[in-house]
């Protein structure tokens, strides 16, 4: 087996060194920021060392081709959350930056460094890669930041966009899209295994609940003459929790993770209440199904209480399931190569997730110890590193020999 | 039964026409604003003109003086929340002023508007009835308004304090102290009688529960692996709601009414959750007895979810059990003069409060048909304030006939 640690490492350290803040030990990249800027500058120079073409487009996506169509698409992220990890995103880009420059073989890699798969400043999730794969929203670009800047000035002014145009998936020759990147959870290491086969990656959805009762005097109102909007959103938080532990396994993990009461004052029963439910589901079918489930669980609570509840979607996307082909090609192939792995879902979005829905796309995750994410503590052990990238260049060579003559596929929008 | 409907109903219109905002059908006088001030040179001009002895001390307590000592001390307050009701507070200053100016008998009479009763401004509630009872706090004068003016500087720059004292009751020799006020929710309404005796009035206090929980990835985060300090905090909103129902009738009223989460991102489990419990109790024996099933609630959910919760008090007053002795007295003075009535727990809190804690106190609720108050809807129907003012002025003259003769008493801190 031939050692791609070294490089991974030298690289790995190198831009740590430089994206580092003195006294902090996270990882703070965020998109479109100094540190981010200067994170894809300096691999686009690794790169144009390498060998590649190289280009950074219109709305800050790294790419760099080598070699001659049809391509294996090798794909992750540079940006972070602010203190972020250390490997969220990173990993795959330096392991595909790795896969590459090991690269002996004759057919194409194209790799790409997604711009903003992080939310963090904008609210929006893999920008770079659902405008590669034609998914533009004209909202995206007046959207703005905490200081009130807006997404399509910051773009223009760092990368240009429109005057530089974006990376468009579909004017290429793709065999397939690939990403390596660390699990946001244990389920690997509590299993024992060094790699996971992702299959599906849930849809990403954000609902919000609002309930309007009756503000009055919480002292001067009995008990059965209240319209408490707090107390029912108390019962919509238990429900919520109560309906993801019953549907875990079958795909579905909610979170409430935001709630707002007013008036808020402290002798005034609320009069409104909203909260922002963070809904994660395998499947349309159990999606569905649980919109159905809770908006039962609002008329039961509404009528019961004497409240108003109304049931919003603030954003949503599709689950994805990856390509079956892919997932047996790789499960194969790691077991040829005696790497111990098994198959999982993954609950949270990635760029493969809207490329999921153009191409052909698998995902590799490596075991995550502590199970944290977004947090400087973030780590993957060395010889899982090792392993990792072992498994990546397998998988890389495998596409290839098993997709060529005939089965390559161009991202349709 | 003398009419004394037309002076009040005089005296309530003027006040309304020159503090009612244009376009505002709420009253608005929040204390030591222009429209609160007003209304007490307003009052004091109304009294001089009666032959009281007036004046206004330093923190803007407005007294009147009507004949000798014993008085029977006639109190409430022209303040009012923001977008307050129209008889809150001032029903009790105006009937006062009704009964001084019909007043035949000897015996004094001295009648107080309470400075800054409603804690909208600054969070102290009945703090000119505190300060004249000797309850005074040093925290009460660095606390800040919303616009970071203190309140020592608000109250120094308009009343003088403390180069000009505040009234001090124990000052004078006070036979009983008497308020009417309108109640604050629907019990006499429902029963069908048009006057309350009030027997005690309910502990106010303020606690705060916090919880600590871990902020974790809400897709990455397995159900059973997380302490969600806000799926926590649902717990506990509804076993406080559930606590205040089973209670209720035993004398606790409870309410969660401000909540807040953080870090309050999207897609990010809540680490901590703060809220504000407000707590009124009848008795000490069933506050300790809340507080120690509470601890218990808290204690069980915290060890059962891994979080850590603390109960902290942000303020807190003891319950009032209102004079025995008065309340027989104001009872079949009622009875005698045909008057329906019953006896009656106060919830909300009153300058009552302070004062029962060093004088013979007792008050009268007048029904409130919509249960609305602290809101511009509040309502007294015209032949409930007449059945007020005439109940109001019997139990001045019984209290002078049955106290008279050695059974006068003087405040004491």
């Amino acid at each position: 087996m031939e050692d791609y640690f070294p490089l991974f490492e030298k690289l790995w350290r190198e831009l740590r060194e430089f994206t580092e803040s003195p006294g902090s030990e996270a990882a703070n990249r965020v998109a479109f920021t100094y540190s981010d800027h200067a994170s894809r500058r300096w691999l686009r120079d690794i790169w144009n060392q390498m060998g590649l073409k190289t280009d950074i487009d219109g709305v800050g996506n790294l790419v760099g081709i080598s070699g001659s169509p049809p391509y294996v698409l090798l794909s992750s992220h540079t940006d972070t959350v602010p203190q972020g990890g250390h490997f969220d995103g990173i990993l795959g880009v330096l392991a595909a930056t790795v896969v590459a420059a090991h690269w002996t073989e004759s057919p194409g890699l194209l790799l790409v460094d997604w711009s903003s798969e992080e939310s963090s400043r904008f609210g929006i999730s893999t920008f770079g890669s659902r405008l590669a794969v034609g998914e533009d929203r004209p909202h995206y670009w007046d959207t703005t930041d905490g200081r009130g800047r807006r997404l399509a000035d910051v773009v223009a002014s760092t990368y240009g966009y429109p005057k530089k145009p974006t990376l468009q998936l579909h004017d290429y020759q793709i065999l397939a899209a690939l990403e390596l990147h660390i699990e946001q959870g244990t389920e690997l290491y509590e299993a024992g295994v060094p790699m996971g086969v992702v299959t599906a990656i849930a849809a990403p959805q954000r609902w919000q609940v609002s309930l309007t009762g009756q503000a009055n005097h919480s002292a001067g109102t009995p008990m059965a003459r209240r319209h408490d909007a707090l107390a029912a959103m108390a019962e919509v938080i238990a429900a919520v929790e109560r309906m993801s532990q019953e549907r875990e396994d079958a795909g579905l993990r909610t979170t409430i993770t935001q709630i707002s009461a007013s008036p808020g004052a402290p002798n005034v029963i609320a009069g409104e209440c909203r909260a922002t439910i963070d809904v994660r589901v395998q499947s349309g079918r159990l999606l569905k199904q649980y919109r159905s489930d809770l908006n039962e669980v609002l008329k039961n609570i509404s009528e019961r209480r004497g409240v108003q509840a109304s049931l919003g979607q603030i954003s949503g996307e599709e689950p994805g399931a990856l390509d079956s082909r892919l997932v047996a090609l790789l499960s194969q192939t790691l077991t040829e190569a005696g790497i111990p792995h098994q198959p999982i879902l993954s609950w949270p979005s990635h760029d493969s997730l809207p490329l999921s829905r153009h191409l052909p796309t698998a995902m590799l995750f490596v075991r995550n110890p502590s199970g944290i994410s977004h947090n400087g503590a973030e780590f993957i052990g060395h010889d899982d590193v090792r392993i990792a990238l072992d498994a990546y260049y397998h998988a890389v060579r495998a596409i290839h020999r098993q997709f060529q003559g005939g089965d390559s596929h161009v991202a349709t929008e």
